[in-house]
């Protein structure tokens, strides 16, 4: 599901990096044409976040999803502010995850966002979280996007540079 | 702390009904000139506001008390829709609770919402939050009241209508 | 996509109720054979529940998933706590849902709920969210069972009066 | 009300570290006798934890005040999850808390945790939020502890390790 996503970890002692190699949609490997250097985001499992079982709520993991959004947006140059200062509001269309294994508190998960899919109207990221060592769960967010106004726009034309930076990101 | 509330319940088949008879600042009961019957709030606890120790996050008291507070103002014909009409913000200021005895999913937690405290800028309000008959939390939260431009505001002299409705089930 | 569903609704003065017409998976219409009387369940959305685009977060649809599925299985004598009086857990696999219209304080949602699959070891409940005669939002939730032990377990075999039960609303 | 504590904070390029400088019941100023190096706990807002008012939804900073609780707890060399291997519960019997600032999504609020009060069956911990420089919040938690059976115990007599590094930093 989210096959189309490799990810190339390298662990020092402080922080965890990774090359996020995105493969293109005929499934020829782009691995030359398109690479980046993104840092996974950490979330530490607070004690709030925990349920009756034991475990992390799974609801929790579709807010997991939003922070690590939101850090992968600052990472690549565009802030949820600066979209906001430029008039943007990005709402959800919809949501999916698969849960493979539970996490705890106070487990750190680290979660590498990548760009699915994206179309002049349309942003669909990929989520990957991680836990020692194991993929804990895999999830998708599809975005549009609104003006001012609250009109749906096409990113492609209203934010020509936002869009040309996704697209160099999604490889395509 | 609670003490300037009584309660007196009445319980029909299909819901709790409650009159809440305020005692005024010198220790005179009133309970002959001020009378207000009033429905109280009920959360079922839900599974998601559970913690690991299997019972209710102490965190989501805070948010039952918004709950029953938001109830209380539609009660007494003040909703928030209708304070937001009017151009009304009204931030917290200061929260507290004690916490008596733990909740479980899926208990029933039966709310009572009280004016503690009324002056021409504040606004506290008190709670009892009982369950299979116990008392198990009792708090407070304290108010001011901003307008359109979220510039701090006298009730009394702002929103007159509001504050004599307040001062009525205030008992003062 | 939640086409396997049809909600006939009869809405009286105080509460909205339904009559769930399952469609068996050839497409043969089953409606006399299978029809079951559940009450919608319903959440008003709290003020702590919205975010700064002034709008009900996604990530508490899937919190009314959970709240409404409680009250399903409530409805059909299987409520959680009898669940897990027989030592059952029955954690979520997957969730998916499609947003179609915000929405905000203090709207009430009408959630219908229905089984979309049931296979021996699984089971997939589809989620109708309605406000203001509007769909909103369409859920999805699939979960397994565990045993006292944590152990994956077969419904069919483990729990077979559970699944009697379910496979008749299921309709197959 | 939180007078009882003194901040002096040493700011470098990475992070921010803090002395903390407790001052006896006495008033007398024990800067010398008893010092501790903690860093402060930093806490992002997430998007999901403001509310239409475009601020942090104040029930949040409850969580807040947990996580950095843990973080403090972390610190002194006893976590929740030591604390738990040695069969304690530590509940929360009161909160409170007051809003001086209010906060927004993407603020960095940055949390210092002192001991407030300390007995043989009981712990008061303070927190000092700041953000951009400024106050934002201050609050109190006070927790009770509970033996494997659920059973209070005194921290002196059953955890004498924990309670004297608890002690000690409170100087007393």
């Amino acid at each position: 599901m989210i096959g189309s996503l490799k990810f190339d970890y390298k662990i020092s002692t402080q922080s965890v990096w990774c090359k996020v190699i995105y493969i293109d949609k005929n499934a020829k490997n782009v691995e030359n044409s398109v690479m980046k250097t993104i840092k996974p985001y950490l979330h530490k499992v607070n004690y709030y976040e925990t349920d009756k079982m034991g475990i992390t709520h799974h609801s929790n993991y579709i807010r997991f999803m939003e922070e690590a959004r939101v850090d992968f947006l600052d990472q690549i140059g565009w802030s949820f502010i600066k979209l906001e200062n430029e008039g943007m509001a990005s709402p959800v269309m919809s949501v999916e995850g698969v849960y493979k294994k539970s996490t705890a508190f106070p487990d750190v998960i680290e979660i590498m966002v990548g760009i699915e899919k994206l179309s002049p109207a349309k942003l669909t990221f990929s989520y990957e979280f991680k836990s020692k060592g194991d993929v804990v769960f895999l999830g998708k967010s599809t975005h549009c996007f609104l003006d001012k106004n609250g009109r749906p726009v096409l990113i492609e034309k209203q934010y020509p540079d936002f869009f040309a930076d996704l697209k160099e990101i999604y490889g395509a």
